[in-house]
């Protein structure tokens, strides 16, 4: 299967033109090379080395440290995987009624009905199509999946800074963005002025694509849209189109700087899937394989580098201290917490792994008594308001049922998610209904109760993702991805994808490689 | 919930000159005036007088047919349903293992395993969001829901005029419209030339949204972007972008004319829904509140107005022909085959019936040995191809299982339509398994077995659905709307939403509400 197609040097030169013709400089136009489409990484078994006699400690018993586990131990290693808190999955955690939330300061005991559909996935929720790793597991270990909705031009778009602060629909929203572009386009930039080989053919397509993009009317200028939603109609009667957006309006709101755009990103593109009943399927799957090397309540103290191995001191659950003595280590432990730990890494080693931030995400969930947003024509996906709260989840699955948890709050950057992290859990939740009071007047009368969970007050977490930026990057990122001795740093926090569970198994498996050729080469 | 916000005469004022700027004429800025957001019709039970010894008539055992027995069976009224074929549901198909098609000329056994996953939508195969009839009868009849995927930015757009003919992925494709759109809104207005009362942070926005939108480099060019999808990286070793598409390959391409903005569209926007375990459970879930009133083998031949009533002649699955005497008569027989009966229509109501043409929507199922899409990460959603068979869907449910049934054609107008409905069987699947080689080039070695359904072919029906034209619109639509005497055309066929179950629905409430209102009246 082919890439995008080659350009002649005559089309490149009439591009040039084209966009000179609308401006100071030239449309760019660098012709691609055919090639084959790269096939997706496969998500199958490592073909690792088998082994016998290698103790490995993994620190940590999320996604990473089990899959860790899972894959040597097939090779024949012999993994213990410490683990801080009584359960395990790390981030990977669905909350249902009667679990505790164990965070610190702010205990809550979920107060759910007893429903399969009814869970918060407080921390990942959704699995893009690209995760093979982490699909790869679903599908190896049987977790069934269901389409999840990260899109819905049902959904609402609220801003205090624009339309008065009223929500409008995600529908015609978009269709006056893109209304809006495209009669810009439409009146500036004039086919019929450029030189040739623009041919007649290719000057005409160009003004109807500005007219399908926007959906204009024929003289160019947007004037509404089904795709807007229609005011009325459209069934048994003639369907009457909105009056466009104000793009003074649009400009002014803040929904077009990123999330607007979201479907369009790699990691947040339709489709998504979840597993049927709660993230922590696929935790409950790798438990079901490796959960007999699972110790949980055994927090680590002190990580000691070895020349051929690691110890590492940890609490057990019966109290004390015990050394386990590794061959390798697999450290899944944020490393902001694990730089404070007592340690012997390099000086360099230790300054890279308390560089960068961890983040506040944070999420509420609600019991709604009453799935109200259907009632709007909402299944599934994502309402946005600038507020504290950042986002509205409705849940794609359970359609038509009588109760569904909404996601009230997911809030992971800046101001707003460092002021709900720090309130107490019942001022939370107030807070979340009173913002969302500006997207669903009626919203407080159908919350039965909620749960929230700040992961930056959540023990052995204290933050979640790890913040990374270019400057810290470049300083650090090769520096934490190379072992230290015989010590892994793993986890979404080495990957480009942080936060993301197919970062946390795809670093493990690089370290697992590593270890790989390590042991071939020995 | 509010509308889009306003602008003051100022603002509007600035924005003309902000489009005469880029070009001849001004942006189009009205005022939209602040409004509340309109309630979605009611979905609910209609309102209807009780009445006795009412003998209504219905024709079709359709949606369209099922729901008016249903609502005035509620009310009282003596319903009976006459359906010409040995099954109901009409367009409404779900085709299973053994499943006989009766096309006429081509009649086809399905070999589809016996699974619960394994059947084609032959008929309709999503429900939208803003469907709030079909939805409706959904929840109230507990028929569950899952999500549909109509869009996937994995899956491919191939089309022989562009690109040397080979797939490329949606997400790649899109991003190279959206950011060769940008680059020449980059290159073409300049804000900063633009008089007051453009404020610099206004010019600043401008400038800002075209860069997000194409995600365009800080020089305002495209040089591709995480959206088109890595050539490589992006999980423990850095993302390699691809170099863009090229623009004028794009503008040769097809699919920005239309199918590509699908998604913005009212009926096609996400989230859509289905049925789980296929479209025809709506159909059982009325057959089990109204099914004794059903008559299936019983042709309709004959229908005559008479001046309190309807005589409908029609022939009885023992044979031989009965004259049902009602009051009112409800119609969902396609027009083109009821204008063809014997009648006492009107002349003008006669016309208006033969005029629109039906259409010649055709879908063939394709039981696949592997579910090979999921490992091109696709997982749902719908490719597209100029070729004749146009799109090839992928289902959204039993994901990770061991089979699948997908969707190999769905054309649904032109000359692809058309020659795929007259080919035999065997033909139909040979020329699309080969034309489906051209984006999946494994794809023969998949296929187990298929089945077709040409609905120009399949009796009593011989179209699907009626195209509307703006002019035949206008002649013809309203004659048909309102009664012949006490006749009522209705289905799918007289709505706004040609070829959707909900324009079959809202037709039959339409023609409901006047019968109640006569009732009232009378």
């Amino acid at each position: 299967m082919g890439d995008m197609g080659d350009t002649t040097l005559d089309r490149r030169r009439f591009l040039e033109t084209l966009g000179a013709a609308g401006g100071s400089a030239a449309v760019y136009a660098a012709a691609t090379a055919l090639g084959l489409v790269p096939k997706p990484a496969a998500a199958g078994p490592l073909d690792l080395k088998p082994v016998g006699g290698r103790r490995v400690a993994i620190l940590g018993a999320g996604v990473a440290g089990l899959a860790a586990a899972y894959e040597l131990g097939r090779a024949g290693y012999d993994c213990t995987v410490l683990e801080a808190a009584a359960r395990p999955g790390g981030r990977n955690l669905t909350v249902r009624g009667g679990d505790v939330v164990d965070e610190i300061g702010a205990r809550q005991v979920c107060a759910f009905d007893d429903h399969p559909d009814l869970y918060l996935n407080a921390g990942p929720a959704r699995i893009p199509a690209d995760h093979v790793h982490v699909l790869g597991y679903c599908r190896a270990f049987r977790v069934p999946l269901e389409i999840f909705v990260n899109e819905n031009r049902n959904a609402w778009v609220q801003d205090d800074a624009a339309f008065d602060g009223q929500p409008v629909r995600s529908r015609q929203y978009r269709a006056g963005v893109r209304g809006f572009l495209a009669e810009l386009l439409a009146k500036s930039v004039d086919p019929a002025a450029l030189d040739a080989p623009l041919s007649a053919g290719d000057a005409e397509r160009l003004v109807e694509l500005f007219t399908v993009y926007g959906d204009l009317a024929a003289d160019g200028r947007y004037r509404g849209s089904a795709r807007a939603g229609y005011a009325s109609g459209g069934v048994v009667s003639p369907g009457v189109t909105r009056r466009p957006a104000s793009p003074l309006e649009l400009l002014r709101s803040a929904h077009w700087r990123e999330y607007m755009h979201w479907g369009e990103e790699a990691e947040q593109a339709a489709p998504m899937m979840q597993p049927v009943g709660g993230m922590d399927r696929i935790i409950d799957a790798f438990m079901a394989r490796v959960g007999d090397r699972v110790a949980l309540r055994s927090p680590v103290r002190e990580i000691r580098l070895r020349g051929d191995g690691v110890d590492v001191v940890h609490g057990a659950p019966a109290g004390g201290v015990r050394t386990l003595a590794a061959d390798y280590c697999l450290n899944s432990i944020p490393m902001h917490l694990a730089g404070r730990l007592d340690h012997n890494f390099p000086a360099r080693y230790a300054r890279a792994l308390a560089a960068p931030p961890p983040g506040e995400l944070f999420k509420i969930g609600f019991q709604m008594r009453r799935r109200f947003w259907e009632d709007e024509r909402i299944y599934g996906g994502i309402s946005w308001t600038n507020q504290d709260i950042t986002q509205i989840w409705y849940p794609p699955h359970g359609i038509h049922g009588d109760k569904g948890i909404v996601v009230g709050a997911y809030a992971f950057d800046g101001d707003g998610a460092h002021l709900l992290t720090r309130l107490s859990a019942a001022e939370r939740l107030e807070t979340a209904i009173r913002q969302a009071e500006k997207v669903h007047p009626d919203y407080r009368g159908f919350v039965e109760n909620g749960v929230s969970v700040a992961w930056a007050r959540m023990p052995y977490l204290e933050g979640c993702p790890i913040r990374w930026t270019d400057a810290l990057h470049a300083a650090h990122f090769e520096t934490l991805q190379r072992p230290a001795g015989r010590h892994y740093l793993v986890g979404d926090q080495v990957s480009y994808l942080s936060g993301w569970q197919e970062g946390a198994v795809a670093s493990a498996y690089h370290a697992i490689r590593d270890i790989d050729a390590r042991e071939r080469a020995g």
